[in-house]
């Protein structure tokens, strides 16, 4: 690998294609699938609940991903890192990312393992519930995070299902220890309170001693900090790590940082169709924001809106131009 | 008078009878009316108004009477400052606040004013508009202001529309130096946003200096400080007085106190149906919790109880027995 440009955001992830079809809420009762929540399933219950699924629509997707495609979006200089198969999936996986200017050079796996999907059940109410086959995704290793691409980039931002594939939680690690010796901020989401569950001790250790900017939705920093209420996770954050962003749907968000507390209002969107992506495209616009020298508040602005494109539409990437979103808001 | 016992809030205000009745959106334009906001009118314009009106029912209100009836009604001590009538309203007034247990000794008005009323029109969005006629409440001045009632309430609770009587504001002043000089704290509602409008040089002021509590709903904060956003308003009142309660309706509250901020939900009601005497039970519940032990998020906590009950039925006064939701919500 050359050694690559100054970035300003390199994203670390499960590498996922999204199979996203409309159900009901009976389909998932049906199917013992968490609404709301992401399930890993294997590669026969991938099969057989695809089987059962009606039709749907293909998008790359994958949630640290998705937080590069909005970051390239917004107009940010973007890297990716993640496994995928030399197969159809993994084909338009890259193409997608490199179409939007996202460097991603991670060498495809060389066992038998199919590109990692996600089949997403989006449900009348706009919530989204995941079954996850990681596929390749399983073999991120180490040796696939490049130093240079971390080191290159004023943040290096991770997700917490790294913690979900044997070695994905050491190329974390890795990534995480290049990036501060280099000078840089490393930022993570705790991805979802069911993987906050099964990894709470790990991620408490991260938040509090190695993580510079924390991202959560509500109930994901409540259970992180097994509180009762939002405040309460509230108080506990505070002084953890530098920046916490903590999202809370059409309530907006709340921005710890040291001694500043923001709060700040959701971008109500055109119409709320599917609410998949709409942490990542926040992650996207605040990272965005803060390597473009916006402070905490005006950046997480930007996340806001770049989160109400994302759940105006079936999918988790944005489907319209975000910079000239980003203009007109006069963000 | 004699000397009051030891109280926990005691509470000054216009005295105030409320005529609620439903109205459509189409009445409030044609009879010019802002929506939702507090408009002052005189005995002439009352009457054409009150004409014009369906059926009512009467109540006793006004802001800050509607707050100390709260207080009393969760249990706590208080004693009510403000001026009524001999009249027929002035005596459904004094007997509500007195058949709470609130202690109230204003001497009646000598003029020829009836007791001040408020007509307050409900859309079917659960909004309200008020058109208050001051009335007797109007001749409130300094020397209904009895220091022995001041000194002995852990706080003085004032409201902000005190400034537009003509010698109201000048017993706020006094009873704010009375408690300070008792070693009390005073509390100030900015009660809505248009007062802060005629006011808000003086508000500036009394917020910077002399309040140690301020109540204020999302808009009346951002009046204040010409902020054209929530959190631009809660970075400017940061710092300024002891502790800043901001609400926020169904987006609960803000809570401000030192370095300390929190976040707190609101309580759902059983049903939505007339927001008025939200901020006063809001400021009710609050208080209680400050003069009873309890932390700032646990006072906002019994805060977000007391104005989800009084906005589930059609009137600003509770109808159901707050100490007996306390003890059930385990606050």
């Amino acid at each position: 690998m050359s050694k690559p440009a100054s970035l300003d955001v390199t994203g670390i992830g499960n590498a996922i294609v999204d199979i996203i079809a409309k159900s009901d809420d009976a389909f998932l009762i049906n199917n013992a699938i968490t609404k709301g929540g992401m399930t890993l399933i294997d590669a026969a219950a991938a099969t057989t609940l695809y089987g059962a699924m009606g039709p749907g629509i293909e998008t790359s997707g994958g949630s640290a991903a998705n937080t590069i495609a909005g970051v390239a979006g917004l107009g940010g200089k973007a890297a990716f890192i993640g496994k995928v198969q030399k197969d159809q999936l993994g084909e338009v996986f890259a193409h997608d990312l490199r179409a939007l200017g996202v460097q991603y050079d991670t060498p495809a796996s060389t066992s038998e393992s199919p590109t990692g999907r996600c089949l997403v059940l989006v449900t009348p109410d706009a919530q989204r519930s995941m079954s996850t086959f990681l596929g390749a995704g399983q073999e991120l290793h180490p040796r696939d995070v490049d130093p240079a691409t971390i080191a290159a980039a004023q943040i290096t931002y991770l997700e917490g299902y790294l913690w979900d594939p044997p070695h994905a939680k050491d190329a974390f690690r890795k990534a995480m220890d290049v990036a501060h010796q280099a000078g840089r901020q490393v930022a993570m989401s705790l991805s979802d309170a069911f993987c906050v569950e099964r990894y709470r001790d790990e991620f408490l250790h991260l938040v509090a001693g190695n993580i510079d900017i924390l991202f959560a939705n509500e109930t994901e920093i409540m259970s992180l900090y097994q509180a009762e209420t939002f405040d309460e996770a509230l108080q506990a954050v505070r002084g953890k790590c530098a920046v916490a962003a903590l999202t809370r749907s059409e309530k907006g968000c709340v921005i710890v940082a040291g001694d500043e507390v923001h709060v700040i209002e959701a971008v109500k969107p055109a119409q709320l169709i599917d609410t998949t992506g709409a942490g990542d495209l926040f992650a996207a616009g605040f990272l965005f924001g803060l390597t473009h020298g916006r402070n905490v508040a005006a950046s997480a602005r930007i996340g806001a809106l770049a989160a109400s494109e994302v759940i105006a539409h079936l999918g988790p990437r944005p489907q319209s131009d975000l910079k000239a979103l980003l203009k007109k808001s006069g963000l």
